[in-house]
């Protein structure tokens, strides 16, 4: 998608440092950060949004998570604790429409979750 | 696991009336709701945490989400927005230490998730 920023991310028109990257994943620190980690996760096929994922893309969630999951090892928040979020839409406020999982951790997360 | 509290509702030993089942996963209401939809998606398979997953189980973290995205759509809350979070462990205040998947909705969700 030409207009997708993530997209210019996974492509490499903007230029970002990746933190993970695997056939199908990439992540890279929040512009944004939340807490001390902060990192998104995206496929690198254009998905709008969690409610768009068929069956036949299911696999990609998994690596998503399974990314997240080697990540909170590696930045050493796996004990401490850390928060997987996915926004979808307005209410949750998704302001990139390319699918994204968020890890946040390195503090203590409130509830509610927003 | 015996003591788990989420086992007991997946065996039935604690009634609960499930708004979603199939042969992989459950979902019930949140008891203690923090959106006008807040739905709790669990594998009937014990698993203590996110950060337990391996590879052979990734299969299961697609089927919760394929699960809260039909939830979303027969909840009405597909196009308005909702969030979806997993907490891991204590700074995210995990609070029963089987794997779950939160689906909040029904109303404008704020920044940052907790």
């Amino acid at each position: 998608m030409s207009d997708c920023i993530f997209c210019k991310i996974v492509s490499g028109e903007i230029k970002t440092n990746f933190v993970y990257e695997d056939s199908d994943v990439v992540a890279f620190y929040d512009i944004k950060p939340e807490a001390p980690v902060h990192i998104v996760l995206i496929p690198r096929e254009h998905i709008e949004r969690i409610s768009n994922i068929k069956e036949k893309d299911a696999g990609l969630v998994s690596k998503l998570f399974l990314a997240a999951t080697k990540l909170a090892q590696e930045k050493h928040i796996e004990t401490s604790g850390y928060r997987l979020v996915i926004n979808c839409n307005k209410d949750a406020g998704q302001a990139v429409f390319h699918l994204h999982l968020h890890l946040l951790g390195g503090r203590k997360l409130t509830w509610p979750p927003g």
